[in-house]
């Protein structure tokens, strides 16, 4: 990455924020005139017509395509583990890490299913962010870098981009950010990740709330609570969502931590996540108050709370079925299927 | 079919109730075992944990699979659809078959995307059921050999079967059926269907009303209820799911009309539904009444009201991923990942 000429790192994330282009009504239309005259009632697939015209919407093409799908997954490491907010050891990020690798996690199984591509993404799993309850997680130039390394997520090409993360502590981490972005106290946004205990959770509380006072006053700008709050992971997923829009790739976003990465996104640009869906409300308590506060609804609910891009990817299923509909069916005139007897 | 040796069809049926199996709880425990062990926190999975215990309580193994998942459409014609009760002409259900035939339908994408199987039974669609309204719609030998036509669905194998159906003004018969098994007021039962104005709606409510009246006090007995109300295709997928139950074939069933054949099951032995699951709540808007009343939690609500097993085949698609999941996940010992740091 290098620096915009007025030297700060962040400059050029805001001048691509501003670069975002709104969605192709010419696509939206021609979805829509096919969609009218395909062998079923109008409306009758509810929320798979919704889909199909979205992709087309952010493809900027109708029909609209899924051939390389894609899953990226973000693993970053977090001072904050030290606080005691997690049930696992923090030597458990770099181990998914290798069991992504190896095709042994839960991912690698929906990418199976659903015939989707993986990606894993480690950031310095060995230099842990700061510990955001006592220090910046990251300085500026690292955090803005981080930003652009998750841009490259899209560089070997793909028409869907399903947005996951691994990070033991990062329940806390997008806790606060969260907290930071939409006000309301740590307990509020703190549920049991993983599943620590009532200690844990405790603990967890208290760690969120430290962060909050250790940095009042300096949370006003979306970036800088990223700098000051995020993990690794959420700063390459900024980036990842941000080029896709850039890109014409639309995203589905997984859960409670993805979108916190999103959540930053939206604070800069309350349509800068016009081109993402949001898989799941996931059992991390307050997702729902997360999705609550950008204004969007998730696609279903099945009490998954694992991260690692498991809710995107089963969405993209969901995704890709929605896309066969529209370009497979027939219309009523070539399968010689008569109208409403009203017509 | 062979009538039984009391001479009336629906002993027969009768005697297979009685013949359903319970749970197979030492597959259950082997998943859970399993589930125990596989590289992510307890519980984190949720409803897909849920669903690949299911597929190995009632496929009677474990681990589950699902190789041949089939989607089975069951077509009738309906006398009803004379009193103007549907949006589409009678015709559309022998077009939409053809169109099935053809690879042209929503559920022929769904099977591609889900690599699911399909089968298309059409029932006598030349020669519709009586007029609920004035007549009983099937005698009892026509009702009980039709059930049994339906058992044949799995005839040549699977081990995942979708149960969805085509047929015009069917709505209206599940709406009579739902009202004869659940009581309440034929309003209670009618939507819109493909998408009826208000005054088909009207009429539709009025058919229900007068059919109810007609066959006033002979409405006690659920199998009773499909031979008066029902139609072939509710019939055959009575059969269908039975015999699935036999045969140690988990169901998935599709939306509003081929829950009404679940429900007959339901009203004969509470526990006829243990081996399904229901794909999603459909807009049609009694559906959630329906489901309601049998006292089950559909899998996702899209808006979707389309029949064809759309949703079911939707919902295999998931029912496949939790599969996959389950077996292909590495333990924390294969894969060497650290468990829980209280541990």
């Amino acid at each position: 990455m290098t620096t915009s000429a007025t030297g700060m790192p962040f400059d050029d994330i805001l001048s691509l924020i501003d670069q975002m282009a709104g969605p192709d009504e010419d696509a939206r239309a021609t979805v829509r005139a096919r969609d009218a005259v395909l062998t079923k009632p109008a409306g009758s697939l509810g929320r798979l017509e919704d889909l199909a015209e979205w992709v087309a919407v952010w493809q900027r093409q109708a029909p609209p395509k899924v051939l390389r799908p894609l899953v990226a997954v973000f693993a970053g490491n977090h001072g904050v583990a030290n606080q005691g907010v997690s049930a696992y050891p923090a030597s458990v990020t770099q181990q998914m890490v290798e069991n992504f690798a190896a095709g042994g996690a839960a991912v690698n199984q929906l990418c199976i299913t659903n015939d989707l591509g993986l990606k894993v993404f480690d950031l310095a799993l060995d230099f842990p962010t700061g510990d955001i309850t006592r220090e910046d997680a990251m300085d500026e130039m690292s955090c803005a870098r981080t930003i652009a390394f998750g841009m490259e997520a899209i560089a070997g090409g793909t028409d869907l981009l399903c947005i996951g993360e691994m990070g033991i502590a990062n329940t806390t981490i997008a806790a606060a950010i969260y907290a930071a972005l939409f006000g309301g106290d740590a307990a509020d946004w703190c549920g049991r990740g993983t599943g620590v205990d009532d200690e844990g959770l405790k603990r967890k509380v208290d760690a969120v709330e430290k962060a909050l006072a250790f940095h009042d006053g300096n949370l006003d700008k979306p970036l800088e609570v990223l700098r000051r709050l995020g993990g690794r992971e959420i700063a390459a997923m900024v980036g990842a969502i941000l080029a896709a829009r850039l890109q014409n790739i639309p995203v589905i976003v997984d859960g409670f931590v993805a979108s916190s990465a999103a959540a930053v996104l939206y604070a800069l640009d309350k349509a800068a996540l016009d081109h993402c869906i949001f898989a799941h409300v996931s059992a991390e308590s307050a997702h729902s108050r997360a999705l609550d506060a950008m204004g969007v609804k998730a696609l279903f609910d099945f009490g998954m709370r694992l991260g690692e891009g498991s809710g995107a990817a089963l969405a993209a299923g969901i995704v890709k079925a929605a896309v066969q509909i529209h370009e497979g069916m027939a219309t009523f005139e070539q399968a010689s299927v008569d109208g409403p007897a009203e017509n």
